[in-house]
């Protein structure tokens, strides 16, 4: 077996442990809460459908690989909340370290995996912002759909939400009008505050 | 709000319940069986780590596109193990009944993911050809790494793994001979018959 192979084989196996890392949110059925490789997947799958509404500089295929690898780098850092404050303050330090060790297991893919992700992260680029787009709306969509449990679980205001979504509002300004529907009829039902 | 998003939406909700389709295949560490989401996503991972060992005519990204989409039939259809031979006489049937429904849930992406699934079911184009393999490799290696758990419950013969394996001759020859050595460790150690 060429030594390539043994180290994309270790890469693959290392990214099993995604399926075991844990996020805030729960899975619709309220039957657990999902994990990083699921969210991944199902990002991607709302990368395809929303392609219509993506600004004319977007890369539908790229914005996909990028939000394939975008949460690689939890295998070893975790998962950090959306809203913990205390979480982000070493998130870039512990994520770097993560890069540091994983992406490099994957040779020259790996080296390509680290720019999609080093690119979603400055979310500079058209592609990188409708992919954290994506990544927000997952989520504030599933959270709203099990009537804000983790919403309310942690006290989360309209604002934060807000927030959080600037870019949403820049990438996707008429799916984020919509969504905010959605999100006025959260205050109403008490899922925010 | 639109109609069409709220179609889309309507999807995006459908689309959880991949991440409740159970396969025959265990997590690396043990805890449980991993789920169409989970093993799509890793499968689109495996696509993007091999682009180097695929034929001149396979197109990437189309591969991704197609391994996230390939398992979505089974929201209805429930996943088939690759080696049920009953679950195999109306495993079509099911699945086309549950693209009627599924994929005009999604309108004009719906339409190309069913295009992608049925050039994925096809198994004609090098492009599906490698995601095929990629979509078998995963599983094989999987199961080897947890000691043929799932082979063994199944009394699952080396000739079976071969038969299933056609498509990744064609597609990834010399990872299929790579593969090989594992398989003959499989064999060796009494993880396959």
């Amino acid at each position: 077996m060429r030594d390539t192979t043994k180290e994309m084989l270790a890469f693959v196996r290392e990214m099993d442990k995604m399926k075991g890392i844990l996020r805030a949110n729960m899975m619709l059925d309220g039957s657990r809460h999902e994990d990083d490789a699921q969210h991944s997947w199902h990002a991607s799958i709302i990368a395809m459908l929303l392609a219509d509404e993506a600004g004319p500089d977007v890369d539908i295929d790229r914005a996909i690989k990028m939000l394939l690898v975008h949460d690689i780098v939890e295998v070893d850092a975790g998962d950090t909340y959306a809203y913990d404050e205390k979480g982000y303050e070493d998130k870039e330090e512990r994520e770097q370290r993560a890069a540091d060790r994983l992406f490099p297991m994957a040779g020259r893919v790996g080296a390509m995996m680290r720019e999609l992700w080093e690119e979603f992260e400055a979310c500079q680029t058209p592609t990188a912002q409708y992919a954290a787009a994506i990544d927000r709306l997952q989520p504030l969509w599933g959270n709203f759909w099990v009537d804000g449990k983790v919403w309310k679980e942690n006290n989360i205001t309209l604002a934060k939400v807000q927030k959080r979504n600037e870019v949403t509002v820049k990438a996707l300004p008429q799916i984020w009008r919509e969504t905010e529907e959605m999100l006025d009829e959260a205050l109403e039902k008490g899922y925010l505050l």
